[in-house]
């Protein structure tokens, strides 16, 4: 047997998110069913997480174990006119059967992008949310979002469905900038709840314009109660740009 | 009554081409439906011209006439919100009543886009031709393009099924350029036959290829059989970026 570490990017928009439900289109599914027709044997996918309905990727990682002598750089090739437009094998990579994409993972990186322009540009229509709101004080988004790096319990970050114990996660990094017509939001961290680089997001807006406070910041996290955070911002924005495997220091 | 011009972009891959057909969804069935639905009366949209099932637009030109008193530059704001994330209303426009989105054009320009990569990129695959061949021959194809400018029966360059009796057209300028792993080929004409486009585009990618020969352009032309071109290129690549409505000289 052997394992199979694949990098895949996918436009989201038209999938049901990533993990596998009976008859929903979803990029685990659809890997699943493709590779087991390829390989003709039953391909089990692992990601190295969820990712939501509309939510982009451009750097997931995901393996699987196959007994078949394809070589493993012929996976991209293979899979780029089986697998449908809006999934794309990146990258592939034999890995030691120890590698699990999800539990070896140490961090990764979101990037939000919200397009600024009063009109928007229809080739990104599907991978930006647009909100063209002026004014809006980016300084004070940068230091708001210092407050948010570190290790905390990001209670009030997280959907209230979330059903996981332990909501304490490092955010290592988080840039906001501006750009062409565009402003992003790019997090780093060890782990994400349940909706929080959307409520990042969301929140880091109020701030910009003026409705939340960025010396509130430090008392929202303290609160534990998502009714204190700003809005959960639209998926079409997010995109997992990468995973790490390797320990930040 | 008002006549109101509307410069329309769309995202062409998941529309039945431009014109209205009974249970698909087209351009002009969504706008008609859709304006017809917010003005409360019979809306009929008549366009600057058809593109195919999956062709784009960035500028395409279409008019309508209106009994009610809604202020013109409004249309690209309230149309937002209720069209389809794929077709945006740019500008807007009152014009005079003797105006008309197709009799009135005088000029159009089309842009082709291969996407040459090894690997194409995600937010492009909806809106660029995949075809990464190496080791083309760009003069060749800008010399070739050269032999088309001008006034031509274009009957090699139509689809056969091409009902029109009269296929001489006048091409303004082509240009073909490569930038940033895209292959662009930009034609400006006074108008334009059934895929004829695509298969100059087709055409100019086999002299680039050495299957065509420069030199053999001209008796391509004066064959007036469509055997002699080129492939016709997939729709995916191509936008109708700019419709004229001044006279070339």
């Amino acid at each position: 047997m052997r394992k199979m570490k694949l990098i895949i990017a996918y436009d989201g928009t038209d999938f049901s998110g990533f993990q596998r439900q009976t008859g929903l289109r979803t990029i685990q599914g659809t890997l699943e069913e493709t590779l087991s027709r390829i390989l003709d044997e039953d391909i089990v996918v692992e990601g190295s997480g969820r990712t939501d309905a509309g939510v982009h990727a451009l750097g997931q990682v995901c393996h699987f174990v196959t007994s078949k002598p394809v070589p493993v750089e012929r996976f991209p090739y293979i899979l780029r006119h089986t697998l449908p437009r809006d999934l794309i094998v990146v990258a592939s990579e034999e890995v030691a059967m120890d590698f699990h994409a999800r539990k070896s993972a140490c961090w990764k990186t979101y990037r939000y992008q919200v397009e600024t322009l009063p009109v928007p540009r229809l080739h990104m229509r599907r991978f930006a949310y647009h909100y063209p709101v002026h004014e809006l004080n980016l300084n004070a988004m940068i230091k708001a979002a210092e407050y948010l790096v570190g290790t905390h319990d990001f209670t009030s970050f997280c959907s209230a469905k979330t059903e996981v114990e332990n909501k304490i996660r490092t955010i290592y990094d988080i840039k906001v900038t501006e750009e062409d017509n565009f402003r992003y939001v790019e997090v780093t961290g060890s782990g994400f709840l349940y909706n929080m680089v959307r409520i990042i997001v969301g929140t880091l807006h109020e701030v910009g314009k003026g409705k939340i406070k960025v010396e509130n910041i430090p008392s929202i996290l303290y609160a534990c109660d998502r009714q204190t955070a700003g809005s959960t911002f639209p998926p079409e924005g997010l995109h997992l740009v990468e995973v790490g495997y390797e320990e930040r220091n």
